[in-house]
């Protein structure tokens, strides 16, 4: 299943001309972005565009940023909104800091996609975190992302980071054992991230691990991709002793809604209750909270996990031992 | 500030005929919905529209009913989304559950709006509640939504609800210290609705409730008006001791997040905690939790008042003594 694609050479990034037409791509009509994706093609979302700052076809995918009137800028993928600069921050600390805090020593940590950067700067705010590595398959979204996302791409650039362009599936092949945490920061199930959805990921997450590591990655919307959800539940309790759902609440995505996913190779683990703050000794932490968090705090951590009663129990159905899945489960 | 509208006749409802053209509203486009909120008119949302079904101008607004691809049966006014079939339940327990459970004994309830008699089912199940009377300003709500949203209007039939077709206004002079709870369920803060979102109108809810009254009324979405929810908090603040924000999540509205507001005529009231269950006595109840209740539970009323740092922020600075409201206070 392994991809091994080689990236290109760095491209410059150049600014489109201010005469170019907002409406050369199939994704923004008079002056508006709207995103109608794949899998829920009933409901759409539009930001209004100010300014196209940037386009291109790279070897993997379609590449837009523009500067929306409210958000900010924003990167596209495939015609998918990615991250804005005014509310990324609500998808960035839930995604770095549950799976981190729920670990007892997260020292070694992999992000695979994020070449943003901007779950990188979460992560590197824990202190107990040495290294961390990302594998970005798209070198074209890092070269971006540090043009045009400054405040995300600085994770990028932190002492404790280290870049790679390339496969996921491959580089975790060549790393047995080697992460305490992999974050998985993707696209949704399209294109070159619709891989990183199926149950061979999963199991190579799993042998990438250290003995008591923690995956967590996205898995759609509740409301948008239902089936989506409980599938890759239910790969993960078939290859993990402790798995759960995470939901955060974004203005950024369809529905305004994401889940997660998290699992531990550790059994019996509470994922709802954070294990450690994020900086052990800090003067700008507060009952254990870090106040450079806009939405993360232990008590948001644990909203994380306390679902209205129709997800609970869509959930209880996906992780009791009737549900084992296979391959095209739901798909 | 009271109106006082005199609503017409009963109008029967007559479904329009297969051949009309979808696009003959401004808001609907080549078979989809799309919602632009006048306060947040550089984000807007789309439904692909199966079927419209019923199209009026009443007295007071346009209304549009259409049948959706995924959210089922839609109801419109003045071009914003009140609710869908498929998702309203989390909007309508969290608005009438919350204010419901914080209060000891809410024997009269009083809902301003709510014409679709959602609110009213879920109200309906308290077994404390007596009487619930709705103070509807346009009929046609009524009438439509009895013909177009049956699962809703069931609330309206319920032998414990009174239905008045009348202005709110009129309706809450009359009725000094009448309820112990009311409850505003209204739309945006556009066309009739938006006197609502007025001073003056928190000074009616307070005068017409009980000695420990509790009001709720919906505040927009953080995302998109900061503005409304600040001014509303500090409003509340000027009139009511104890005073506090709910957030609850639907994937019906733009950004997928709104806010109510509760406030009680009581000091020292922590919303965080219900104080009773919504049946005190009943087999489908499991550890204090109605199983009928799809969004609803004694744990998401708790995530409704766990907030991210950012919004918890928001809320200090409106509630905090320095917040002196005025009329035009951040409008």
């Amino acid at each position: 299943m392994a991809k091994n694609h080689q990236t290109s050479g760095m491209q410059p990034c150049r600014p489109l001309a201010d005469s170019d037409s907002l409406n050369f791509l199939p994704y923004i009509e008079n002056g508006w972005f709207r995103e109608v994706i794949e899998v829920s093609q009933d409901q759409s979302f539009c930001l209004r565009v100010k300014r196209v700052l940037y386009h291109e076809k790279s070897q993997f995918q379609d590449i837009l940023v523009f500067e929306s009137a409210q958000y900010g800028n924003v990167l596209v993928l495939d015609g998918i909104l990615q991250c804005t600069e005014r509310a990324e921050f609500a998808y960035q600390e839930v995604l770095a800091h549950v799976p981190l805090t729920c670990h007892p020593n997260p020292k070694r940590v992999l992000v695979i996609g994020g070449g943003d950067g901007g779950v990188l700067r979460e992560i590197a705010k824990h202190d107990a975190v040495e290294e961390v590595v990302l594998c970005e398959l798209d070198e074209a979204v890092i070269r971006v992302s540090r043009k045009y996302l400054p405040t995300m791409a600085v994770g990028l650039d932190h002492p404790k980071v280290t870049v790679h362009v390339g496969d996921g599936f491959e580089f975790m092949t060549h790393n047995a054992a080697s992460f305490d945490v992999i974050i998985t920061d993707s696209n949704d199930a399209v294109g070159p991230a619709a891989v990183l959805y199926q149950r061979q990921y999963y199991q190579l997450l799993h042998s990438a691990l250290t003995k008591d590591g923690i995956m967590c990655s996205l898995a759609d919307s509740i409301w948008s991709n239902e089936p989506l959800v409980r599938r890759v539940l239910r790969y993960l309790h078939a290859e993990y002793p402790s798995v759960d759902l995470i939901t955060t609440y974004t203005p950024e995505y369809i529905t305004g809604q994401l889940c997660f996913v998290i699992a531990s190779k550790s059994p019996g683990i509470n994922f709802a209750t954070p294990q450690r703050p994020i900086v052990a000794e800090d003067s700008s932490e507060v009952n254990g909270e870090t106040t450079a968090c806009k939405y993360y705090s232990p008590d948001t951590h644990r909203t994380c996990f306390t679902h209205p009663p129709f997800l609970r129990q869509i959930i209880s159905e996906c992780l009791s031992g009737t549900g084992e899945a296979t391959e095209d489960d739901g798909a």
